[in-house]
């Protein structure tokens, strides 16, 4: 059975987003795939990447430099219990699902500090070990996401933009930074400006998509995609 | 004298980014500016949205929306006060200058915490109030920040991709959407791989720069400016 490890942002189980990572849950292990939700705010996750994330003594206590610090503790066993867990969580997985709604064409940033913390040098990359050869290779990663602005705001010649604009810096700085393949984006727009058909509309998309998700060719994350 | 408000994101005031945003205060001190600095990771800032940025009851407590619940909040004076602060520091600034090493093709979580959190509805924005009309027209912002990869890495056609790429999102995506102007981005590429000569150069030309400041022009925020 494949591992999938659904990293989750919303504060509200009854939201949108909460019933898309449930869909996801049941779906998939229906399939018979093992399942494991990281549920940021229930977990109180810390997003600030501060000092208390390396146990013990400082590589260098005179000039705190989170990058360097971080990936020597990793190499020595030192880095905070949180970041430990979510890096074996990670490891495990073959599928990474971040489920959130998009804040400032983004996600929240309790979903930004931890890839600001879990995917340290070391671990997820290690120069030159990056982009296609970055250390999580042959895991797949998904954004599923639920946005404030309409379809037509995020269209290409729209007031936002083309939603491809915004995936850059997550799909490609991100995921693929770190060797990871990236399959198609999973966008609910605007669910709280359309009817409770609609948004069970949605729920039954997903589910369906789920279905075959296995089969489906990651996209080619390079300018291209994102810009043409 | 005009006013600016600097967010500071570095947990070491001897890095760059601590040189960078004293060289600001001192030089825009030196022109007769007004400035504050919130210096976030000091200040211990929350970067999670959740229901304790909302003082007393809920608008709706069967089901926690967070963009609407701070913008009723916000509408009755019943924000947290650390939000009512840093909105008060935004209301006064002619100028919002954004210091921090970039991390993972954008800000730390601390600051994208600062984004979620402060930028209400009712407050920065309120729709159609958006973009060119949005509540913070009139105001400047500028984004300054260190990156780990280098110049030809963020090259268009490098491995990274043009690094205007990922200022969409946060230009456009948030300071645009707010009606702020967008000055053209300061980036001190790779400061941990170049001498400390170089780094002192990188100070200095910061310093000159800001000596023009208030006759530069805004940046056209359009996709022509990100993607061309």
């Amino acid at each position: 059975g494949r591992k999938v490890l659904i990293v989750y942002a919303h504060q509200e189980p009854k939201s949108l987003n909460g019933s898309l990572k449930r869909v996801a849950v049941e779906e998939l292990s229906k399939q018979g795939c093992s399942v494991t939700v990281s549920d940021l705010y229930a977990m109180q996750f810390e997003p600030r990447a501060t000092r208390n994330d390396i146990v013990g003594c400082l590589h260098n206590s005179e000039e705190f430099n989170y990058g360097v610090e971080t990936w020597e503790a990793y190499k020595r066993g030192g880095l905070s219990s949180d970041l430990i867990e979510e890096q074996k969580k990670v490891q495990e997985a073959d599928l990474l699902i971040f489920q959130f709604p998009l804040y400032w064409f983004s996600m929240p940033a309790i979903m930004k500090g931890w890839m600001d913390r879990v995917l340290v040098q070391g671990f997820a990359h290690d120069f030159p070990n990056c982009y296609d050869s970055g250390l999580l290779k042959n895991k797949l990663a998904l954004f599923s996401f639920t946005t404030g602005g309409s379809e037509e705001m995020y269209a290409k010649g729209g007031i936002s933009g083309d939603i491809r604009y915004l995936l850059w810096p997550m799909q490609h700085g991100i995921m693929h930074f770190c060797g990871v393949k990236v399959l198609a984006p999973h966008i609910c727009f605007a669910p709280e400006y359309v009817s409770e058909v609609k948004r069970k509309e949605m729920l039954i998309a997903w589910a369906q998509r789920l279905k075959t998700l296995w089969k489906e060719e990651p996209i080619n994350c390079s300018p291209e995609w994102y810009f043409k």
